[in-house]
């Protein structure tokens, strides 16, 4: 089985390391007629690598060495750092640590810093400590952070799990955990809630990192955030904001799941005439077939390159910075004495991967994975959706004895915000008007209790049902529909698959991605998981006339977020972050 | 007493923190009109400065916070991050921990990263150990290194300790230990040798630093030496090797203390474009005098800046690229939630420090020490000298029966090199020609072996007797000239100090410097011992009439190296770091 986290501090690797570099003995590989792109110097470099074991040997000038156990000739193409994502979230992928590390790894990224949010939320302890052992053996280091935010409005919902300071303890001491994940939860870091305190407090105890999502502060509450011991962000909106974190000291995360925001970091970096050291990059959440289709950080690169940044700077905030970030002083570089993590690119413009090096393991050659993948680890958390069967009458608004109802709404997808509506009832059901969704939210955790309801305008005129189980943060099922039947085909559906993402149209399944690890995470092969995405993805995107910037997927995956202020559906009602409210009747007046 | 490793991970520190800067409590301090050098992104920029206890608290537009305990206002000047030296030795300013940091703490530097080496030679671990404990309550951060190469020259000197592997590992496993110091028996690490091999890598399985010197080591040599896994150098000797040495990927620690080389430094950073983010900033070896004259680490910033390189390049590597080097993410900037060492400077040209706050405490205003400094730490390594009085018969080299001698002497200072001479012997005793001298080495650990001797030749005309007990790197007493009376008298003038640098003329001691403490530092006041400093290197400059690019104090202090290639003197005789020889009889001839 590979091991990219072989020891580096092992005696007989480093004797023979010093032995080749010296000259007394020959190199395991020796990567020659390429040039070094060395993003301490800036340069690049015509020079020859010989790796011995997992480690860099020696970095010496072309064709001064020629004893090696292989011998590979680049032809002038160019030898980098391996790619390190600074932060993500497997499961936005919906695949498995393996079949991501298969996706990735061809397209040179060597490590990543993985929160695995989404399974603490649902599996909890339990899910964190699987998401670790499903890393060991893949050719692709995954570095875990520990998930901050389990739940990430508690009260407002109810997932899988509790976190609180000493499950963040319990998981900082695990050595695989290198710190505290995205602390989202802003607003109780800067009014010092205890829970807050207890989590930030359990990561500077720990010495290791603790990260942040500091969406939209500024200002005070920027600074404040940063007082509690909270060091990094990616949640960048403009330009004014990155400036403003540069400027504070915090280590940006810069991702291209959201690239609108790639050419206000342009902008920022020329304004500072510099990219600071302080800059990593970062894949944050990407769809399935995106990942597939455009790549990770290999996308990030290029997008960046593309929109004018010096490829040496976009190369070294995603090595050097990065290593330098996590203090990994064995990456970052193409130098003697670190871990051969290596890419070899044909240029820096096309930043097409030829070659991939994982602790001298050759584990990628022209976009095919060469090393074996390990079977999938035995004991997956599935069978996570612990819910009863619905029925069409759970997706009815009983309204007895009256003709007409006031009802709250919530209005608007993404910046939601309270309305109401006068509506028909028939036969002591209310009537959807035109334009207007059910969103039902059933707790699928064993509580089988009727679901959250809340009757959402603003999303176009809906043709069409959606359903899902990935649902931020809680990941409940959620149904979104204006049929009572097709919502409860899409929801048993889902229920029956152990979770994942489904659209109905006329009393039909039109479209499904099981996603049976977690109710997040597929099993199948990159191209099936891409293909069953795509299929849910474009029939949700025209189950209603929306043509707003975010996909219909990003609406309904993003609708139950109670940690924001405004109203949100979760399976305890329509909840409001900003007053913590829970409304369970839906109904103001009737008549 | 102060503690400036005050923990940062103290509940009620963060809360009062994250509180004030959200504005819901005021500031301790806050420091106004001032602008803040932003070392990441490379900006100065008006801001004020708020401070919790030991926190940054908030940084923050001028004038939008008035309420502190204390209001300090900064009048235009620049708050920059506190000083971090890379590298260095205290033994080399005479002075114990607490006067080391009563000095440069008014000067601004607020961490340093010492090596203990020359007390680590004479006392071993307890010495360490005291070391370590000296540390404490002083008003300047010092991490310790473990001393690597004890003693320099395995089997061809003695000293008063050996560390092996075990030795390196029971240092590292002290939580005050930041990693292996100067790794300096270079050919031991590239030729593999066991030793050196179990030093080395007893610091990469603590996980800590591994920090090197690389003295002209180049090509396959550095990359062996790197494969080993020693990240670092201060031994830079030309703009070629500083260049070969970044390229590599080595972190620089460039020091002050040779200070003809920072203009190589400055050419070679205009030849990359850019200052590297591996590029720290370190004064290795500075001497009492310079120290209080000059200054350390300020000394460099200003040599560094009047050379023409960017004020704020070379604050970067004085603060962030070191912090970030040693891998404490509380340092090297200013931003809330770091740690609050703070320099305020009256210029980015003059760097005349005018405030200095360590941990949030107000330490030296104007050039003046605030804190109050500890009693010094009882238990001092006193009493090392341990060597009966010698006398003049131990400085005449008998050669009986002859008229006429070929002796083997010692040619050159710095680069030594073997030669031969034909001396004439008088009544017994060899007759020392013009223009040499006699060097005299005693063990002065315990073994009343009689002196290694040897006969120098190159040093010019000698009228006056040096004696030190500061000798590299095994710090025994040794005695130069040509007159047994004086050179006894300085010998058992040291003897009796406890150690120390003396010269004599004309049968009397004519400059004495004491260093009671491990015959390495003194306890006087930081004038006092830079006065007595400067008789002896007075003194000592006019002994010969040698007028080298080197001062005779360096010369003497240096003339025992024998790690070094060719002939040098120990307590052992005449040695050779290149063949291992030792010459006992220098006698080669006689007639």
């Amino acid at each position: 089985m590979i091991d990219v986290n072989s020891p580096l501090n092992d005696p007989e690797l480093r004797r023979r390391a010093v032995s080749a570099a010296a000259g007394r003995l020959p190199f395991d590989i020796l990567l020659i007629n390429g040039s070094v792109a060395d993003v301490a110097t800036g340069e690049i470099r015509p020079a020859d690598v010989g790796l011995v074991g997992a480690l860099i040997a020696s970095v010496h000038p072309p064709g001064t060495r020629a004893d090696a156990g292989t011998i590979l000739d680049l032809s002038g193409k160019i030898i980098t750092p391996g790619l390190i994502d600074a932060h993500m979230h497997i499961e936005s992928s919906m695949v498995t640590p393996r079949i991501y590390a298969q996706t990735v790894v061809p397209q040179g990224t060597t490590t990543v810093c993985w929160d695995p949010h989404e399974i603490g939320n649902v599996s909890g302890l339990d899910g964190v400590r699987w998401a670790i052992n499903a890393t060991k053996g893949l050719p692709l280091r995954i570095l875990v952070e520990a998930p901050s935010c389990v739940p990430s409005a508690p009260g407002l919902e109810r997932s899988g799990a509790v976190f609180d300071a000493g499950a963040m303890e319990e998981m900082l001491s695990w050595p695989e955990v290198i710190g505290v994940a995205e602390v989202m939860d802003m607003r109780g870091v800067v009014a010092g809630s205890d829970r807050m305190e207890g989590i930030v407090n359990a990561g500077l105890a720990s010495g290791k990192l603790v990260c942040g999502h500091a969406r939209n502060l500024c200002g005070s509450h920027l600074q404040a955030f940063m007082a509690a011991g909270i060091e990094s962000d990616h949640e960048l909106t403009s330009k004014a904001d990155i400036l403003e974190k540069l400027r504070a000291g915090m280590t940006l995360e810069l991702r291209v799941s959201h690239e609108n925001i790639l050419p206000d970091a342009i902008e920022a970096f020329k304004e500072l005439a510099c990219v600071p050291q302080t800059v990593t990059l970062c894949t944050d959440d990407i769809f399935p077939d995106d990942l597939l289709r455009r790549g990770g950080m290999i996308h990030h690169l290029r997008l960046l390159v593309s929109l004018g940044m010096c490829p040496m700077y976009a190369l070294r905030c995603a090595t050097l910075n990065a290593a330098m970030r996590i203090e990994r002083r064995d990456l970052g570089l193409v130098a003697a004495g670190r871990r051969a993590d290596l890419v070899v690119f044909n240029n820096l413009t096309d930043f097409t991967p030829q070659e991939v090096f994982a602790s001298g393991i050759h584990v990628a050659s022209n976009g095919t994975l060469l090393a074996a993948l390990p079977a999938e680890l035995p004991g997956l958390p599935l069978n996570t959706v612990r819910r009863s069967p619905v029925t069409p009458n759970d997706f009815r608004i009983s309204v007895p004895h009256a003709r007409k109802a006031l009802i709250r709404t919530v209005r608007t997808p993404r910046t939601t915000q309270w309305a109401e509506r006068e509506m028909d009832v028939l036969n002591g059901s209310l009537v959807l008007p035109d334009e207007t969704a059910l969103m039902a939210v059933f707790n699928r955790y064993g509580e089988n209790t009727p679901p959250g309801l809340g009757i959402l305008e603003g999303w176009g005129d809906w043709s069409a049902t959606i359903g899902t189980t990935i649902l931020h943060d809680s990941h409940n099922l959620a149904v979104f529909g204006r049929n009572p039947e097709d919502m409860a085909l899409v929801a048993n559906t889902l229920i029956e698959s152990g979770g994942g993402m489904a659209v109905a149209r006329d009393g039909r399944i039109v479209a499904l991605l099981p996603l049976p690890v977690c109710g997040l995470l597929s099993t199948e092969t990159p191209e099936n998981v891409a293909r069953q995405f795509a299929s849910v993805r474009d029939a949700a995107a025209t189950a209603t006339t929306w043509d707003g910037p975010t996909s219909m997927i990003k609406l309904v995956t993003g609708a139950s977020l109670a940690c924001n202020p405004g109203p949100h559906v979760t399976d305890l009602g329509i909840t409001d972050g900003m007053t913590g409210e829970i409304v369970t009747d839906m109904v103001l007046e009737t008549c």
